[in-house]
């Protein structure tokens, strides 16, 4: 009999792993339980729907559900939870819901693969559960988001009485809106409501947005996102959403500001899901996220954890660390798929790399750019910001780079980057360089060496990054 | 006395070196013998100065003759031509020259710079010395260009009555016109004059054009290049440029065909100028060029070499090579300039990598792709290509990138990359990964799990250069 490689969970880090698993070894019997209708879908491709630039959900989808089980052999099981697991008797407890009956299925295992993702973080305050409270993590977060927008657009709510001051630029705006959460979903949702004619208040409890990347990325985003109208409310934590009395959100409260608003987005982070991994004693790493070795098995033997749920080991400091992002979770399902075929892989670290698009801005980071992070690591970080041109000073077109370099002030080694750029002049495609360099441990010595394509309507002579790490080392001689 | 050390060529090298020298060690005297009246100006930009995108020569020059001497404090002494080095003695010979009287000046030197860069080959043919045959590397080769175009587009030259077939697709179209060589110069030119409606013949002596890059990137620039209209005459070697009885170029003759033209653009390569070096003893290598050590050091104590005159190392193979190419000039000019003002300096590696823009479509190659090149080097090559979305399939904008990947069958060492893409689509910036890999020596396995930055603006979750490393790692193992 051939073994079962059962997996919790459907989206990236799931599916990967499952269609790894059965290309490499057709022999193995494959079984995906997803509790939700859609697998394989990008996520990150969401607050593109919601702002219209992508007509259909289906469009999100890599590979549908019908693909997965006639073309991959893969045993799919969309709409059924898993409710529990068992180390010890390898099987998974599952429970299929339609038309309210609800049915259990005991599935035995041979290797398991936990990828059961990350959920929204709600904050704990008052008001979340109104209505116009949104967040945006599922395809059905999405469907709601952009039929609340299509919606107001078609005007049951463009009358709003009460415009921001922000309206009087936009002759047509709707709102005001609220989101709450100056990362990148944020920003991705806050420029999503914009394209809406939407006035749109962005709240953030630091002094500053994206605040994984460096201070000149924030300052630079933070400017562009005021000259295309999005009101800032830095420094404000929402403290409650208020009740217009019909059980609809009417205002967002700070300590300082009451803000009436028509509808709140919270961007306000994302927490592994573990629930499932705990019940069953399996143990957590200390972000919370599920512990596991180099190849993402965990502490019970033959059950793997990938993707939003796992912690992954950092590049730099080699310890664990929680980055919920889509290349990590295709690649380490890819790896445990491998891996239970037969083939052991360890599918890499990670740098936390991240990229975003602001309105006309791009910006990118990975590694560690805070210097108190890399303090707490065990390093002593020195840090340069440079700006410089993003193509040839006399070519026609082009703009200014940003870019911001931290290495270890002893070793030389690469710390981390954080660069932005008008959109198009390649902040992010540039970060690329950095990613390669902080991977293989190379000092800013070496990178400031890197014979990096050059061509006037590319870069200067120095692209940007030369020239951060030339700068930087100079700092550090 | 403070030590004196002396520069021969005032462009990429020979300037940062000057500048860094003097920077470093403000008691150094430095002396900067230049033959014309142009120092520190980026050829490069050259081609779009041609195609008129560019309003003045000027506007290449970054650091100015009085910039340098009195900012800087350089002795720069442009109109000198240095005819002779005495290595024993330790003195060059200059002869300045002015309204046809030369004067003579013997200059000791504590360490000497030849950075004497390279000229254009002329290719061993008949008629290269007609009117109307042109070369590119020089700034007065650029104003000749321009004027040639600007002339041409005024009128004089507009009504040539045998127009190509090219033509009847353009209206107003000019020329005929010969570009010759199907290297960057070349591509970057017809781009240039075709811009002008010239209608463009392009002779390339092999079936490709971009020898250096793969076979994938040459197939998609030529096909751009006759989308644009662009006549490619491949395996075409030219072996005649006819006289029109006035001594003006009258059409380009191969084995096979002749076309009449009345302009010819030789973009047939460039060698290094290396006789002043020969002459004084000094040891060439085996590409031609001047040996150097690590610290560009060449044969002669104290005497250094560097930019386009001279050897480097290979990033991949170790081994010394030719590429003659901006930044390097710029890196290890400024790399002898630190040496000399007592800071010993290597500068780095080279990884041949090269940028170009054809029209709307961008390339870029870095380290070894030539299968037989990598054998010659005692690899053993296996390369694959892969064609990916430039951006998430679903985001509205985007094409797509083609890459070639190079890795020796044995170790994984990654060896070379070559990568083409619409323009703005970033096969240029999206090169900085591979560059960055093979100068640290990594694998394709390494490359396969970086961290790259990923966002649907800017690619696919695993970016194109992620899957060309995916599909490479697959036929190695």
């Amino acid at each position: 009999m051939s073994d079962t490689f059962v997996v919790v969970g459907g989206d990236a880090a799931g599916m990967s792993a499952a269609s790894k698993a059965k290309r490499d070894d057709p022999d193995l019997e494959v079984v995906v339980f997803e509790k939700g209708e859609w697998v394989s879908y990008g996520a990150c491709g969401l607050p593109y729907y919601v702002k219209g630039e992508i007509q259909s959900l289906e469009a999100l989808v890599s590979v549908t559900p019908e693909e997965f089980r006639e073309e991959r052999d893969i045993d799919l099981r969309t709409g059924h939870e898993v409710v529990s697991i068992d180390p010890d008797e390898r099987t998974v407890t599952a429970e299929a819901v339609s038309d309210g009956d609800s049915e259990s299925v005991v599935q035995p295992y041979d290797r398991l693969l936990i990828a059961t993702g990350a959920e929204a973080v709600v904050p704990p305050i008052g008001g979340v559960d109104l209505e116009g409270v949104y967040t945006l993590g599922s395809m059905s977060d999405g469907k709601e988001l952009r039929e609340y927008v299509a919606r107001a657009r078609d005007g049951e709510s463009f009358q709003q009485p009460d415009r921001g001051p922000a309206c009087r630029f936009l002759e047509d705006c709707a709102g005001p809106v609220a989101v709450v959460g100056g990362g990148y979903i944020g920003i991705e949702m806050a420029e999503a409501l914009a394209a809406n004619e939407y006035e749109v208040n962005l709240f953030q409890r630091s002094g500053r947005v994206l605040t994984g990347f460096s201070e000149a990325t924030s300052e630079a985003v933070a400017d562009h996102l005021r000259e295309r109208e999005v009101a800032l409310h830095l420094d404000a934590e929402v403290e409650e959403l208020t009740n217009d009395g019909d059980g609809a959100v009417e205002a967002v409260v700070t300590a300082d500001d009451r803000v009436p608003v028509e509808m709140v987005l919270l961007g306000t982070g994302v927490r592994p899901r573990t629930a499932l991994a705990e019940d069953a004693g399996i143990e957590l790493g200390e972000t919370g996220a599920i512990a596991t070795d180099a190849y993402r098995e965990t502490s019970a033997p033959d059950v793997y954890a990938a993707g939003d749920c796992a912690e992954a080991t950092h590049v730099v400091t080699g310890e664990p660390t929680y980055a919920s992002l889509a290349l990590t979770a295709n690649r380490h399902g890819r790896a445990v798929g491998q891996t239970v075929a037969g083939r052991p892989t360890e599918g890499g670290g990670v740098a936390g790399t991240a990229a975003v698009k602001a309105f006309d801005v791009e910006a990118a980071r990975t590694g560690i750019v805070d210097e108190e992070e890399a303090r707490a690591a065990g390093f002593d970080p020195v840090t340069e910001t440079i700006e410089a041109n993003s193509r040839a000073g006399y070519y026609p077109e082009g703009g200014t780079v940003t870019v911001t370099l931290a290495a270890d002030r002893d070793s030389g080694r690469l710390l981390g980057a954080s660069l932005v750029s008008e959109f198009g002049e390649g902040a992010v495609h540039r970060s690329h360089a950095v990613v390669a360099a902080l991977t293989e441990g190379a000092t800013v010595f070496d990178l400031e060496d890197y014979d990096l394509a050059y061509a006037p309507p590319f870069n200067t002579t120095w692209d940007p990054v030369l020239v951060a790490a030339k700068v930087l080392s100079g700092t550090l001689r």
